[in-house]
This record gives structure tokens, sequence and C-alpha cells, in this order.
């Protein structure tokens, strides 16, 4: 069975009885698992996080803007993180027996039928947008719920599906398909905060970097430490272990040792599997060489 | 729901019909899952993997009894592999939700239903063996099905459970629970067999190396490289990602470097995720986060 993993954010972090009502709607479609969800009061915003194949997806979705179409008003919503729509922005990504191109197929159906049945204007994203412009979720948010309307009717701002205003309480809904997105930190033995700043700017993509690194240099000020705080955004073409070792040979120069590193929240089992094969100088190894792939395996050839 | 893997060996490498007879009754067990099998003509022994839960293997395994009984008499069998019983050797091994308690009771649980229905003698081994001097396979199985007659009226080797003298075709089988076995080598950028003995015998337990690797240098002639191969029999205390970097660092002493290395066949996904683990520093890291096992586990607790 295909694997696909979808990550809905919605513009409500306060209301907890709001929230429990739209994950209901969503834990209700049969086949769209969910695997957890959190909402943060400052952002007043909720992340969902959710798998399952296309078609148990794309209920689950309908479900999610149905819901918070009829809970979520964008003209009373304040709070921190940027927004643009009551149901912000929904990525499909591919985990496993499944493709980015059965992923970006997904968003574009799901988006034409949110568009139809919502009347919401929705713009594609990422891999699922073939406007070179138009792939950052930044650059598709800047201006927010408030500039909508105004930027809406500028030249080359018409959404992909639905009308080409906004919906008056919903916004526009950003909707497509990137690969796993892995939150990963590293810290260093020593209270620099320029020594973390300086190990970002090296390997983040925006000042020279790797290509699908984003990264930024923090202060744990409860341990006395340093960290440096990244997003990996495709671990096929960064993988981890280079990042890793990039930022240990940096710290270097700066007489500063690797204290630990974390992951935060899920990864991919292949990013991991990734890690060992080169750490290990593996070849010709398999996917279908892990124990429990080949069980998932026999388990769908039995079910055929 | 718990995975236990179980890896029959019995002695029959040639008769493909009588294989394949033995693997259906094998596979029309429910719930027992094939998931390999391959047989060896000059060993004339064949190896079957399946897995599923206790329940299921135990089935399974009493199937398979059932059918290399009929079939398989060891008094007309020759190959070069050592052996004692038409079903040799039975380990059960915990994959994942599962501890090595729970297959130390099913290999006792099993063991003593092949005794009662099939008067066999069955030998307990490794884990589910609380005699030091018979938790070793090949202690056990020293003098084979020609000597086993003879062994067995000796002191201290009554069978754990059955008869104390063989059955007249199918001798002795052996019963037990492991860890699992990872055949792993690594190949060397040199032709110099005495260099992947040197390392062998290095980290191997038998001659002073690690606890649970066992290691021969041997040569590749139609690549015209040597490698160590080894088998690591408990990946949780002596890991992988160890191993690798005992051999590169004596490889780096006779001026030689590590090519490559290869894990052959399965392996479970735990003892990757601990490679990426320690390549990565990471701290802190819990199995739920692999998405994979958290789906598996959202499965099951939905399935509740």
């Amino acid at each position: 069975m295909p694997i696909i993993e979808c990550i809905p954010n919605i513009s409500e972090g306060r209301r907890a009885d709001v929230v429990a009502g739209i994950v209901g709607a969503v834990r209700r479609v049969p086949g769209a698992r969910l695997l957890d969800y959190s909402s943060d009061a400052s952002h007043n915003r909720s992340v969902i996080t959710m798998a399952g194949d296309a078609a148990a997806l794309k209920a689950a979705v309908l479900a999610l803007f149905e819901a918070a179409t009829g809970t979520i008003d964008l003209r009373a919503h304040t709070g921190e993180h940027p927004r643009m729509g009551a149901v912000d922005v929904v990525p499909f990504v591919p985990i496993e027996g499944v493709t980015m191109e059965d992923c970006v197929a997904l968003a574009k159906d799901t988006a034409r039928t949110v568009a139809e049945r919502f009347g919401i204007p929705v713009y594609l994203y990422e891999e699922a947008s073939s406007n070179p412009l138009r792939k950052n979720l930044e650059d598709i948010r800047r201006g927010e719920f408030e500039g909508l309307a105004a930027k809406m009717a500028t030249d080359g701002w018409a959404p992909d599906f639905g009308p080409t205003t906004p919906h008056a309480s919903a916004g526009a809904s950003v909707i497509g398909a990137r690969m796993p997105l892995i939150a990963y930190n590293i810290n260093l033995n020593t209270n620099r905060l320029e020594v973390a700043r300086k190990i970002a700017a090296a390997v983040r993509f925006s000042s020279g970097g790797f290509r699908f690194v984003k990264a930024m240099g923090v202060t744990l000020a409860d341990r006395g430490i340093v960290q440096v705080s990244m997003n990996l955004t495709n671990y096929e073409k960064t993988p981890i272990l280079r990042v890793f070792e990039a930022v240990k040979r940096e710290a270097e120069r700066h007489g500063v040792t690797v204290l630990e590193s974390e992951i935060v929240g899920l990864v991919p089992s292949a990013a991991l599997v990734d890690v060992a094969m080169s750490a290990l100088q593996l070849a010709d190894f398999k996917r279908t060489q892990v124990l429990e792939t080949r069980l998932r395996d026999t388990d769908n050839h039995e079910s055929r």
C-alpha cells in the first residue's frame, strides 16, 4: 500500500474546541490515519499530520476544509505566524511506494475539488507548481490575508483554481507537493553564538551552502550552549550525514566540537537508511533488505 | 502486532519437489508469512525465513515438522553441512514489539509440542538454553546424526524434551531463541589475503575481538580483492558501525583502504537506525520518531 503524508496547517491555535472539531472531522475519514496534531497559541495556528493513500487523504482534506471553513473567520484572526487562508497550506509528501508525480497529481486534483466545492481560490506550490515565481510558500503568502484582494488583482497572481477574489472568511489556500522536511539540530560544545551563526551561514542555501538546507544559529540558554538549528528540505539530494559532517568540520575551524545532534519530530526510515549506507560505505543495498520493508511488501503481495 | 522471525534449516537441498512440499505446508498456515527460502545442493540443506506472531509461527513450525518428517530420511542423507535432524535447527528471533523472553517461551512451548507430537528429541539452544554447555549450536550438533545415539546415551546429553534415543529417520532437532544474525562483509582495496585474515582475527571473538563477531578472511577471485566476511550475532551489544570502524582502522595499519561493505540478506531496521544514531551523534532519538514505525503503531492502536 502506498504511503503519502499530509500536513495541513490551519489558522486556529487558541480555541481548543474548534481545533478538536476539525481534527475529529479528519479522524472520521476511513483510511486516513491521524499521526499527530499540535496547536500554538501565539501563532494562533495548528499543524495536523496524517497519512494514507491518495483517495483517503483527498477525502480527509475535503473534510478538513469543510470543518475549518465553517468555524474559522480570518477577519477576526490575529497571530504571529503569517497566513492567508483558514486552511493555510496543505502539502502532500511521498513516503513509500509512491512518486513525487503521484503527489503532484493528488495536490492538483484536491485543489480543483476544494475550489469547486467551497469557492476558495487555491494556489499550487513547490513541486505542484510549474511557475518558478510561485513555488515558494513565502512568496505566495506575502501580503497575507489582509493584502490578498489587492495581490490577487495584480498581474500574475490569479489563482490556479477557483475565483479570482478571496473567500470572504477563508481567504485563499496553498496546496502542493514536496519532499519530507526534517527538522535537524546540532548542538555545539560552546556558548559562543557567533560560532553557531557562522556555521549556519556556511551550510545554508541562502548564503552559499547546500541547496536543501535552511539554518540559523540559536542559544540554548538553559544549557549554556549554542545550536545550529536546521530544516533539511530534501534528504535525497542533500543527505543528513553530509550536513552533519560539514557542520562538524566548520566547528573544528572555530576550535569547537559537536556535542550531539537531534531530529525533532518524525523522519522517514529511508533518510536514516541513507545515513547508515553512507556511514558503512554500503554498496548495492536494497530497501527490500530491511526486514520490516520486506514484511510490508509480503503483506501487500498476499492481499492482492 | 508483535513480529517474530523464524528461520528453520531443513536437511534437504537437492529434491526440489520435497522442498516445495515442505515450504507449501508452511505457506498454508494463516498468519505465518514466508519471506524467503533457498536450497544449497552441496550442503543438501534449505533455509526458510518466515515471520509472524507467536501462535502463527508455532503452527507453521509444527506444519514444517510434519511435512519434513514424512519426506526426509537422514539415514540416506549426505551433504557438506553438519546436521543431526531432518528439521535441523529452528531459531526464533525477536524483531519488533516482542522481547527475547517471549521468544524463549515460544521456543520452549514449540519444542515441547514437537517432542510430544512427533516423538523427536529436542535440544534447546542459545537464549532458550539454561545450560552453559548446551548454548552453542556447534557443541550440540557435534557428532551429527551418525553419532547421535551414542552421544545421547552420554552423561549430560539427554534432550530437553522427548525420547532419550534418536528418532529413526528424523534424528533430533535444536530449537531456540537468538538475536538477529547479520551477514556483513567488508571488501578491501587489496588482493593480499593475509591482510583480510589478520583483520578478521583482530575483530572476531574467538581470537580476542568483539564478543558478537564471527569473521574470516576470503579471496574474491573474480574481482582480484579480499574480503573480511562476518556474522554479527548481536547488533545491540556489538553494533555494526563499531565493527566497520575497527576493520577500517586495522586496514590502515596494513596500508589498505576499505573499498565498500555489504549486508547479505535481511537486516532489522533497528540495526540501521542504530548506525544512523551513532554516525550522527543523535541524542534522545526514539524509534517512534521513524515515520513508518509511528504508522504501524497507529495501525495497532486503531485495531484494538
